[in-house]
């Protein structure tokens, strides 16, 4: 299904499952589509950055997609492009939306600076992948080092006419969210899906600032879907609830290169994956800190049965 | 009061407090330093990166740390002597002890890169300021750039025996100090102070791996005091229910950038600052984030009476 | 002598001259402006990154820049105020124009990112300095990591009239400054003086762009009269045998890092300065590189007598 | 054939030629590597971050590398097999050294900072590619933003007997070679082969401080051969002076961004590729630049007829 500007709910960003040996573990690959299926996800993100991206080789990252399409495919399926080349961004691009994706996502290459630097990139990667890709702009300055302001966002969406979604991930980023909503209600912008990141750390306060739900990883995808939902119903106070309870294990699973060691761990526990796994170079959990994540994990159980693995 | 390598509890992280035309408010920096003494802290930490030191005149530094003094003395003072060059470490690091402060914060300067980069770089700052004055290292690789490894700040630590306390604002970090406290364990490192950073976002976790109190600010210092005090007195639970319940507002003040803006205006709210005004350049809370954290405050007031502001 | 946006020629950065114990070795200083007069510099900049200026007291840098109106006040002297707060800028600012000053230089603060912060940076400096200061650019991303377009120069320029001279010190740089003298003949930029920095590096094609001269520092500052002279002469390949004949020499002295090094070991070797010293921390050469500048020197001398020394 | 620790001369960074379509110009390449042999380089790297690298797909490389391999095979050949994750890396390494290739140049990824973490990275990516495939560190802070210490690469080079060669291409790095020989010298550093980049701006020092040659780029390799040769021969003058007829040209390739732009459009004009293209993202010449560049040509060919073309 096709990613369009109306997109809204929660696109889990997907890690990809290894084998210890560092293959990839295909079973829990498709155990894991099937679980975000499941639970209500409105899509999925597959080959971002929490999904190991860059260490796999090409003909792995078409597998995957092919993979998640078979599981998903009624929803739209969005698949990171960004390469160093926009040769191998439009090769991938194509393949994956040939094999059924709804759209790419692409994060600006860190040596950007200036502002045309940025609109000029996007111009030029919309050019390399068609325009008739749908595609999302990867907003990460913490990780990527590169800054867009929200008229930088606004030129990228008004010039390409293909821009279907924000992937919000600034940090402090609330801000950002309202002015560019501002910039929609004066005209000077078209509607856009705004998704938002950062593990969910500030997905309380996102959507009531207007975003359209969550594009981002957290061992229990569940408690993205509660809160967007709940927001969007108008259930203020509930959604706080929920997320209150959750929010030490996302913080926890938040931390800078052992995030993904946390989410991965839970759901291993949770049985979603086989293994814990990363391909090298990657990271591992200590005995301490797996032992902090089960005493968070059971201090959430006590009011969400969901954490009772 | 000397600060020694046995220090142990919360030393508040001081806001410098400022009128709105940009002067410095000495009435309330009293009343800071007051309320600081007065709820138990055990110490203090002045001209530090979020008591925005880089904007203030050497007089003003020394009038501050008098005024700190004149209300703490009987606590260790620690004072922020971090600059450009070792001429002005020096003369601020021997008027503030001068004054009675108890020990001095060095933070390593961005361009450092090098394990040798940085442990000269403290072997030159130590030569500058005299072997007779304690120091704090200050280690905060997402603002300063800078990465030391624990067995970096455990060369600083031996080479140099005026070295009392580490300032730990790694992030991730909980690792560090379980490898700084097993280092002392083996034998290779001396006894030192570690005392946390990062708005006390790990501050639960971090007395469990064996930090020996927060040296960091938020806007109730009480809540770092009893997260400490509870975990030393092993009540773990307890310790972890009143940190859970505080941490929306302490992720939301942890906001890079805007952080500062957030901890003035509760502070300001609370009675203990007059204005919640930063020096230029400074950032400004919106009029959605100041009723986002009075919705954060009135939620943490339904269980903790002193959020009822 | 007020800087104004006619200025033109070669404006030294001068080293700040140090006795080895680390204290401002003042008779060198009288006696590098005096050099610099009688060479026949068009100005001369002072407190810049590569004067040391953090490592200054602000007395001895009020002091430094009484020295040299006292020596070069005919000619327009270019003040560095950079500093992390905007109270501190405009004390240095208005102290120093008071003295004699011709105008001040303002570096953006490595934080800056979008084009949005940067010209919003230089709209508050004026606003702190006050409109009346004439004001310099400082476009210096090599060491600065802000990265500045032509546009944001220009913005920079029509939206603040006090604005007089862009340093330009981007790298590479040639097309900025085709692209601003584009901007000036398309009429969307008012007429501003370009002198170009990096050590003087690229001064030969620079000029040929449309700079109007050097701002920058070499220890031949002559060389860069020389060939701004003939520049303007229209003698081509006069100006550039003589620029190639100092290029290794300039090309060792523009090494990050101990490129200060360089140029104080070869002024003292002139007898401008009375030792090659530094303030704190600081670099120094080792025997084989002096023994290295030295070999280039000889190979200078061969050509240029003022090289025999 | 395999590249040992007592490699020495010139290997140049061969660009990858492309048509301007983006596709790889094959007989560009075939007249390159026969170029490259032609003039007596003592083997070649091709893949390294001048060689556009990162945008080739995997089996680009390798024809690339088979191409190579028919035109220099008697020489040494390094390939760079840089890669975000070690399978990809390994993956490449052994392809390549089966179709007879001498070695693997192995670059830090730029998220590394602290020694341990260097010589960590260097020990896993043995771990992957194997210990039988000699490699070459690739030392390039100005690019990578990862600094190494003389002791890091002693230890990378003691740490793994199948290290034979370090690509030296710090800035400034004299003394970092005169460090290294020296730990040779006092046996705490087995030999290895010393050859140097920055586009052999330092060349001519370099080899006085220990150099074994050159492994870098410049659109006349003759001149990098020219200069190792008459070092080696201990005939320092002509060295020099050689090497300062091309400095201007030299400096003016060794630009960031637009020097592979200068060194295609020069190659190209030498009659050695067809074209100047790059594949995008890349850069070009300004008809400006290009004059600039015809101007320098025609300079240095007074002297040295190489440079008529």
């Amino acid at each position: 299904m096709p990613l369009t500007s109306d997109a809204s709910g929660v696109f889990p960003i997907a890690p990809t499952p290894f084998n210890p040996d560092g293959s990839i573990d295909w079973a829990s690959a498709d155990r894991l589509f099937q679980f975000y299926h499941d639970i209500g996800s409105d899509g999925v993100t597959v080959l971002g950055i929490m999904g190991e991206a860059p260490k796999l080789e090409p003909e792995e990252s078409v597998e995957l997609v092919k993979r998640c399409v078979a599981r998903m495919g009624a929803k739209p399926i969005i698949v990171g492009v960004s390469a160093p080349g926009f040769a191998a961004m439009r090769s991938l691009a194509r393949q994956v939306m040939d094999l059924g994706a709804g759209g790419v996502m692409i994060a600006p290459p860190p040596s950007l600076r200036t502002d045309d630097q940025i609109t000029g990139y996007y111009a030029q990667a919309v050019e390399a992948i068609g325009s008739d890709i749908p595609f999302v702009i990867q907003d990460y300055p913490l990780t990527l080092s590169v800054v867009m302001t929200p008229a930088v966002i606004r030129k990228i969406v008004m010039d390409n006419p293909s821009c279907v979604m924000l992937k919000h991930e600034d940090w402090p980023g609330l801000e950002k969210i309202s002015t560019l909503r501002k910039f929609q209600k004066e005209g000077s912008l078209r509607p856009i899906s705004i998704v938002t990141g950062n593990g969910g750390l500030f997905l309380d306060f996102e959507m009531e600032r207007g975003a359209d739900g969550a594009n981002t990883g957290y061992a229990f995808p569940e408690l993205l879907i509660d809160v967007v939902r709940l927001q969007k119903a108008g259930q203020r106070d509930a959604a706080h609830d929920i997320f209150d309870l959750h929010l030490p294990l996302m913080r926890y699973e938040q931390q800078q290169g052992v995030g993904l060691a946390v989410r991965k761990y839970v759901m291993a526990k949770r049985g979603i994956l086989a293994h814990d796994a990363q391909r090298k170079p990657g990271s591992a959990l200590s005995a301490a800190a797996k032992a902090e994540v089960d005493y968070l994990l059971a201090r959430i159980a006590k009011h969400d049965p969901r954490a009772k693995i």
